[in-house]
C-alpha cells in the first residue's frame, strides 16, 4: 500500500495577509505525514508592479506577463512569498524547501501560444499571454527524493521552458500536475483552499456546502446551474486529477487545510 | 580518497550584466565534476530599492538592511537573480537547484548584534545593521544529499534565523561556510571570482598576479603593504577555510572560474 501524501494549494489571498498566512503556517505545520505546499501570490505581484510603475494587464482573469511583469512575478512569487513561507515553516519545525519549476528542472513547461479568448464585450480575440507557461511534465522522482530525504517542498507558481526562461504558471495547474505526477508513488489527497467553505449549493450561504461530488453529480449540478462560473474549471481539473490517479480532491476554506470540512471530489 | 568538489563564488557585478552572466553560465556548465555556485547580487538590489523609492544605506561597505530593504533583497537575491541563474543553467543541461539558507534549513544564522564600526571621519559608532545574518551552521549533509542526488546547488546570499526571519548574508561568508561544511565530505576547492585577475603585486597591473600564497607569505606581503584594504579580510577568510579543511582557495577573475589562472591560496 502506498504511503499517503497531502498536497495543499493556497491562493495569493491567503499569503498576502499576515494573519491568514500565520494561520496557514500553523495548520500546515501540524498536518501529519508527507506533505507538499503549492502557493499562489496574485495580488502581491500586482501591488509590487504598481509600486514599480508597471501596469498589470488581465484578460479573462489571467495576467498578461510581459518581460517586466515576469521580473516582478519571479521576484515576488519565487523570492518574497516563497521564502517568507519557507522561513515561517522552518520556525515551526517543518524542513520546508522552496522550489520553482526551474529548480532541479522539477516542472517543465512551454510558453503558451496565442490563444482565442472571449472578451467582456462578447467578441473573440487572439491573445498573447506573454511569458506564461503551460505545464509539460513534472519530475516526480526528484520530488519524491526530496520528500523521502525529509524535506517538505513549497512550490511557487513559476515554471521554466528548459531554454532559460522562467514562465508564470497558474498555481492550481501546478498543484494538479504535481499531484498527478506524485500519484504514481503516493496515495495523494489534493486540497484546494480558497475563501469559501467548499462547493456551495447557494453561493451566498457558507452553510450550503455540498460534502461529496462524483463526476455524474457534477454533470447534473452543472446542468442545473448550481455549479457555475469559475467553479466549473476548478472541478474539471479535480476530476482530471482523479482520472490520473489522485485519490481525492478537497475544495475547502483556507481555515480547514486538513480537509475535515469542505467538498470532497472523488 | 574524497571526491573533488568545486565551489564557485561570483559577485553581484557578474550577474547583473547580461554578457558576463552568459559567460558565467557557460563556464560553470562545462566545469567537470561535483559543483556548487554561490552568488551575490549587490547592485541589483540597490537599483530595485531605488525604483521602489527605498534608500540604500551602507556603513563600512556593508548594507544596512531594514525591513523594507530585507523585502527587496529577498525578492532580488532569492527570486530574480537566483532563478535567472537556475533557469539559465538548466538551459545548458545543469540540473541546478536554487537555495537560500532557509530552504531545507541549510544555513542557519543569527541577527548580527550592534557592532562597533569605524566611520569615514575616523570616529567609531555602534551600528545596527538590521536584518543581517552571521552564519552559525551549514547542513552539509543535506547539501551532500542534493549533490549526490544529481542536482547542483545555486546558493543565494540569504540565510534564516530559525525563528521565521530571512537574514541578508554576505555571499563570501556563505561560500566560505558552505566550503568548510562540505570539506568533511569532499576534497573542496573554493574559488572566489571578482573583477581582478587575482591577488596583484601592483593593483593597477593585471599582469602582476601572485600565483601562490601561503600563510607565511600572506603575513609578509601584508607587512610590506602589497596586500592591503579589502583584500586582507578576503585572504583571512581564505586561510580560515583552509584551516577548516578546504584544500585550496583560488582568487581569480570571473572569466576564469575553472581556476586555471589567478592566485591559489593554500
Amino acid at each position: 500500500m502506498k504511503e499517503t501524501l497531502n498536497i495543499i494549494k493556497v491562493g495569493g489571498g491567503v499569503v498576502e495577509d499576515t494573519a491568514s498566512l500565520a494561520s496557514l503556517l500553523e495548520q500546515f505545520a501540524v498536518l501529519q505525514g508527507r506533505k507538499v505546499l503549492v502557493h499562489g501570490g496574485g495580488r502581491l505581484a500586482t501591488a509590487m508592479a504598481s509600486s514599480l510603475g508597471i501596469e498589470s494587464r488581465m484578460v479573462g482573469g489571467r495576467r498578461i506577463t510581459d518581460e517586466k511583469m515576469l521580473q516582478v512575478v519571479t521576484m515576488v512569487y519565487g523570492g518574497l512569498v516563497n521564502k517568507s513561507i519557507v522561513a515561517g515553516l522552518q520556525a515551526k519545525g517543518v524542513k520546508a524547501i522552496g522550489l520553482t519549476g526551474a529548480d532541479g528542472d522539477v516542472i517543465r513547461s512551454h510558453k503558451r501560444p496565442l490563444k482565442r479568448v472571449k472578451m467582456d464585450d462578447g467578441t473573440e480575440q487572439m491573445v498573447d499571454f506573454g511569458y506564461v507557461g503551460d505545464v509539460d511534465r513534472v519530475d516526480a522522482l526528484l520530488l519524491k527524493q526530496l520528500i523521502e530525504g525529509g524535506t517538505v517542498p513549497v512550490v511557487a507558481p513559476l515554471t521554466h521552458d528548459g531554454e532559460g526562461h522562467i514562465l508564470n504558471t497558474n498555481a492550481d495547474t501546478i498543484a494538479g500536475s504535481v499531484a498527478c505526477g506524485l500519484a504514481e508513488h503516493y496515495d495523494v489527497t489534493l486540497t484546494f483552499c480558497f475563501e469559501k467553505a467548499g462547493v456551495l449549493r447557494d453561493a451566498d450561504d457558507d452553510g450550503s456546502v455540498i460534502p461529496l461530488i462524483n463526476e455524474e453529480q457534477f454533470q447534473q449540478l452543472t446542468a442545473e446551474g448550481i455549479i457555475s462560473g469559475g467553479m466549473i474549471p476548478k472541478l474539471e481539473n479535480a476530476f482530471q486529477a482523479i482520472r490520473q490517479g489522485v485519490r481525492q480532491v478537497v475544495i475547502t476554506h483556507s481555515d480547514n487545510i486538513d480537509g475535515s470540512k469542505g467538498t470532497t471530489i472523488k
